[in-house]
């Protein structure tokens, strides 16, 4: 039934791959399927000026598509001189995701900022970004224990994301491209390796969706992530 | 317990003022409390260009706030020479959550566009605003409907939003600033008037939260949008 | 003669009601017919760079219109990126105006931001912000002075302003948007309470004007401005 | 009285200098005492989109100062990204000034821009701009003339402007940099050659003025325009 | 003698690795040492307006730096609105060098995009960039014919690029970061694989040069891009 | 064969007219035939932040052409917000090549800015610039010697440039305009006046060229350096 041939509960194939960037305190390159994101943790010291002083750390993100991640080539957005909306509201939600298993007092007065570039995109980018950041930014935190630069463990629990969606009536897991395309209802779930929820986003694309749809979307996604949580504590290991 | 005395399940007044706007072909200044947008309905013959010759319509949607409509003054965006990432993620949320009740080929190919200004902040601008440009866009409706614009009835359906949250360890309906400073769960609810999701957007603050504080939400804004919708059809009436 | 049936030297209906916004430390939205400005003053403790340390106050001006304050809609300033040179100029023009009126020394060092933003445009929204600026300052400099944080009066005068202009060969006072487009002669007048100019912008749109008929637009703005001096003086009582 | 030596109603030595530049259709560098203005003029077939068609033609400028005519170094608009508020009041003040003397049915479907780049600054920058651009810009139309490309002549008369303010206490025509930054009163008039009117802009700097020193202002400034409209007979001799 | 212990004419290690997105039409991921740059080539009907309808293809190129390509984190040129001075001079340079090779008349009406991404920069990420688009652009290029999308063979010669240096007083074949911050002088070749000049960019970072010392940087240049012109035709092949 | 009738090897008419701007502390009027630049040099006390404490001055450069500068007019800069790719090539190109024949240590902190401003563009506008900014930055550093405000003499050396190229087969100096579109090869050269290179940028425009060329190219380029050399030494003396 899915283009894919995938069960509804089944989710793409997941690698996460540390280390690849030999400068950064964290990297990450992790994919879903045919999504790739390349994930880079940069520790600093300098904190925005609103956080200085205030013995609490801080944790960043930005999120950026190269040109031809995609089928056909979007715009580089440097060369069009901003971020899109879109743009901006996946890397605030990725900060958030990542700020909510931090405990910024253990943090103490360092910024963490994770870079996301796709460098191919076959949906759920932003899903697959949240779960390669945490690994990143897991051993961005390591690095920073390793010089005894935090007060106690900053890692409160771990965080993943997945996308799930309503599919020719079906609700589905982790949706790739061509089912986000088609999808009646999309909704992205971030939740913590303890099952709790950080950020739960549902839009219905064309129909409104029912309270019981979203029930069922809640519990795929409560599925991926366990497993999304075993892949990220395999890869940390 | 809340700062306002209000029950748990107790939204503030709300008030629907109609054609506020006498050049707009719809408008609506709606108060939510303390929180007072004012929204206007505009309707143009002319279409982004990559809907156009499709034979459908299109809704969309900007946001602003005046300057002196938070407690200390906020900097003007047209000053800034940009719309920060809060405003460019509430403009499209208000356009997506209209757009899920429009038939856009009964529209036919006519553009509305809802400037939603934000007067007075206080907790909940977004929730209103589509609450208020629901109400304004009906207008602007049955203007292209009394000059035979539209192919049938475009309208499929109502849409209100509301916000609750999680303040104190309770879950509360429509959060004014006071406590959404302080919550530790913040979701925003978009629902027709018929029940059904168009949006749901729950953020953890500071703690993630279980599912069954996810569904005490849930139970509390169908409660809400169910009251907002019986004030919707008594403003247009 | 004149579209709206009033005589050459009578000028549209003006309402000034204070204290709009429930936050800000002045306010005021004025009409002059169907153009109605809502103005905010905000009292801030921080100057700009270049003025601190001087013991001198300083007073200015932000300005901006609401997309369907005109009659088809007006591209919002923020989402093009840039305030116009029209916006600019009007608000230089403001700021200007009511310094005009200010002891700077005794306003001591504090900062009066007057935002005006244009709910209706229909001519003369210029004037009409400076005329309710100037209540919504007062009421600033009144919340000052009730915290003892002004040195004496800072309040050295009152300030109105009208446009006046030759239509259809006729000198008349507070020209509406019908008359302005049709106008061959265009002036703003910004005069003090006791009858002195502040500023004075004349421009012929399209036939020089000569010095007689300047001087009966100096005269018809005199006596605008001496009636708008009674209703500031009786908004302010 | 004056730190010049000059009499009240002296003005500075003024020099226009035809065809500075090979390239343009029409060019002048303007000197008033210490301020130089380099003006071209260039003609184009292509209007402004919302001109194309009519018939008519169009006159616009463009204004902007080197880094270096000022005493301190002003920085570069090209690289702060954008043009002041002032620069684009003083190019659309230079654009309606020259526009009140052209006949645009006369001129047909051509544009003329007139770029005014100061080369000095010594005060008056916008009124020798706009007495040079008249020579520039009369070349222009000459140029288009010789070809044909005119219906009869665009020229309906000549156009000048001088400022005056007053400067302790006493009324003077044409204010340089020191005198500028004292005067209690500076007022910018632009008239033409038969001593019509076509713009006035008269601003209180600390004090406002009464009606008694405007017209001695006014008086000044018809002097001024009178010696200045000779100067530019004389160069397009 | 050198920080790599790298003989004064011995490149790093270079590797290409082709067909790394498999989406773009061409791609390279090319390494010289420590720098990586991930290049994809987007073949596009749509050209430029100015080259519309002239029968010739265009070849065009952006660059861009990961934020944590560098020791430090580097600014996100989107973040910042605008592409540097040098990332500006790099992508022209990068364009200029593959339009050199390539006949625009057997290309026909198509454009050519290689955007280039730095993953990691140590030294020498331009020519990096030159060397590893080349293939991508062949495989473009493999791509239009095999679609008979263009009018005979489009590729002329081959090119590749390659830096070289005065470091402590010897001329050096491509520096790597560590050299090129103490490099007295700095060149960029970019030549053909028949072994003429595409390019050639010499900078005296703090002595100039002589002419001696420029040929001795040619000569190794030379040598260089011979060697890489194997290595690309090993690629391709 | 040249279209202006000069000899391969003939330069145009070099012009240095110094002390063209009152206010700066150095300027020269630099020509090259049709090619004209008004050149400043500004000292001020204030570094760069990045250069602040270091004990070692600085020299930048800013290049901006007039819009009418070329045949048809250009837009301006200032008012497109932005500076073009080419603008900033080649203001750092000119900065460099100045800071080149610069003690910095002897300069002591004070920052020097060339700004170069081109009235008339026909051919080699950025080698006029470095041509005529060395002769206003000497003058500048004369003031500053004068004033005693540096540590012995920051002139190492004089700088000045010059373009050649192949134009219809035969290697020329100075390029007019003409040449330049039809020049197969154009390379700009920066040399001493001790006849060392500052800078060597050579670009194939149509046909690569041989090292054979190239060296024609800097023999041609030495020759004309030491030209202007002596047209500096005299402009100065």
């Amino acid at each position: 039934m899915r283009p894919s041939g995938r069960q509804p509960d089944q989710m793409r194939a997941v690698t996460l791959e540390r280390n690849v960037s030999p400068k950064a305190e964290g990297s990450c390159l992790v994919s879903f399927g045919g999504t790739r994101v390349y994930v880079t943790a940069t520790v600093e010291t300098t904190l925005p000026s609103w956080r200085r002083g205030s013995g609490l750390g801080w944790v960043t993100a930005e999120y950026g598509m190269l040109p031809r991640s995609t089928d056909t080539r979007t715009r580089r957005e440097a060369a069009a001189g901003k971020q899109s909306g879109r743009t901006q509201e996946i890397q605030r939600l990725i900060g958030r995701s990542l700020r909510a298993v931090v405990d910024m007092e253990a943090l103490g007065e360092n910024q963490i900022t994770l870079d996301c570039d796709v460098l191919e995109a076959d949906g759920g980018t932003r899903t697959a970004a949240i779960t390669g950041a945490y690994v990143a930014m897991a051993d961005a935190i390591g690095w920073l224990k390793a010089r005894s630069l935090t007060r106690g463990e900053p890692l409160r629990d771990s965080v993943a994301a997945i996308s799930c969606g309503i599919y020719r009536g079906t609700p589905v897991l982790d949706l790739d491209y061509v089912e986000d395309v088609e999808a009646h209802t999309d909704a992205n779930f971030v939740l913590t390796g303890s099952g709790k929820f950080v950020e739960i986003q549902g839009t219905a694309e064309q129909e409104p969706f029912s309270r019981e749809e979203l029930e069922q979307l809640m519990s795929l996604a409560e599925k991926g992530i366990a497993d999304l949580t075993i892949l990220q504590k395999a890869a940390l290991a």
